[in-house]
């Protein structure tokens, strides 16, 4: 069965994360970069290095060097458990679907509410390979395969887009109806035309001028007409 | 800021769904490959043709003819809005957060738990591409890229892992420890030595074979030692 992939917010949330070894390292990774503050519950000899080089480095980690109480549900938006006992994961994993909080349980998945998968991330291109639990290492395969296909610029060229669609918004307002279906037909005329690379090249001025000499003239300007450097 | 990417499990959950449009077909279809039940709220006059094909074709979906009301939030353990009334969609999602249901209102991100991205599903493989709302287009462009990449197989051989997998376990049961280790240290040899349009072939009496010879004697047979056609 498939799951539902979703893209979960957690700016300024708060998420509990139980355990400090491998798994729990590669969690607080994820989670920090969705914005999310930590409270890491872990007995101190069982942190990975990466977990207390993730302590040393971020100022969004409350931890306690202890095993898990109930009371460490009481604000917690979202909850991760690594831990090797089953029993324990278990007992917490319950106690969030009681208080409604989405809990994962590493390696238990009949207690888990979602999945993680193999995850690219650069810049705000964020992509995730489910094999919903079947195949992890064909996951990771396909995840190399697909960071191979991807233009380098692919990052920085969906930023600075999104930063021309914001600047288009301020000079062609207003809400979905006809300048909105104008603005969103100029927006996909140009990223179809544009290699991704070119469009990672935009800078200040060239924004400027691809409004100025493009939308207000309903065409798409190439790259060279815009003088934007090809990749070296 | 970056998402969470995860894999929402919803196997015999109920979503509710408000709207019917083209948007809302999408969800539909999403949410049914998901294995939900959907309860449909939209008055008839605004159902999409694709909407109206999933009520003809499935039988998952409740369907009601009229508004949302606040008692079809009852036994929802998801809910996704795709209406054109603002005021409603943000007042369904203000209930959902009382609720703690997890809540997506279409176009409307700052009412919502969690985004949608551009997906793609190939039987157990699914991946999703997110730009954080910052290119759909793009997003749709990178999508396409990925399709390209992947091998036709990929779906396949990762059903066919996940079974020799099961099988194997079967041989060697155990949870974690030696046995454990050494099932997960033949079966990443065998998925980084096979190509995936190889695994996608094997059929029932090859996967014996490959227990058989290779499994029992920590070696992995190549496609041509075991008789898998290549594809043709």
């Amino acid at each position: 069965m498939a799951s539902l992939l979703i893209a979960w917010q957690l700016t300024n949330k708060h998420v509990l994360i139980v355990g400090g070894g491998d798994v729990a390292s590669g969690r607080i990774d994820h989670v920090l970069a969705a914005g999310a503050h930590i409270t890491l519950v872990s007995p101190h000899d069982g942190l990975h290095p990466l977990t207390k080089h993730h302590l040393d480095t971020s100022d969004r980690i409350s931890y306690h060097d202890r095993p898990f109480l109930p009371a460490d549900l009481d604000h917690a938006d979202m909850v991760l458990t690594a831990i090797d006992d089953v029993a324990v994961s278990r007992d917490i994993a319950v106690r969030c679907r009681a208080l409604r909080i989405p809990v994962n349980v590493a390696d238990d998945p009949s207690f888990c509410d979602f999945y993680f998968g193999s995850q690219i991330r650069q810049g705000p291109l964020q992509i995730m390979v489910s094999t919903n639990g079947k195949g992890p290492k064909l996951a990771n395969i396909i995840r190399r395969k697909i960071e191979e296909s991807i233009p380098r610029g692919a990052g920085a060229a969906i930023e600075k887009t999104g930063l021309l669609r914001e600047r288009l918004k301020e000079r062609a307002p207003g809400v979905g109806g006809d300048v909105g279906k104008r603005r969103m037909k100029w927006m996909v005329e140009l990223c179809t035309a544009w290699e991704m690379d070119d469009l990672a090249l935009l800078d200040d001025s060239q924004m400027e001028r691809l409004l100025d000499e493009g939308w207000e003239h309903d065409i798409v300007p190439t790259p060279a007409e815009l003088g934007v450097a090809p990749v070296s």
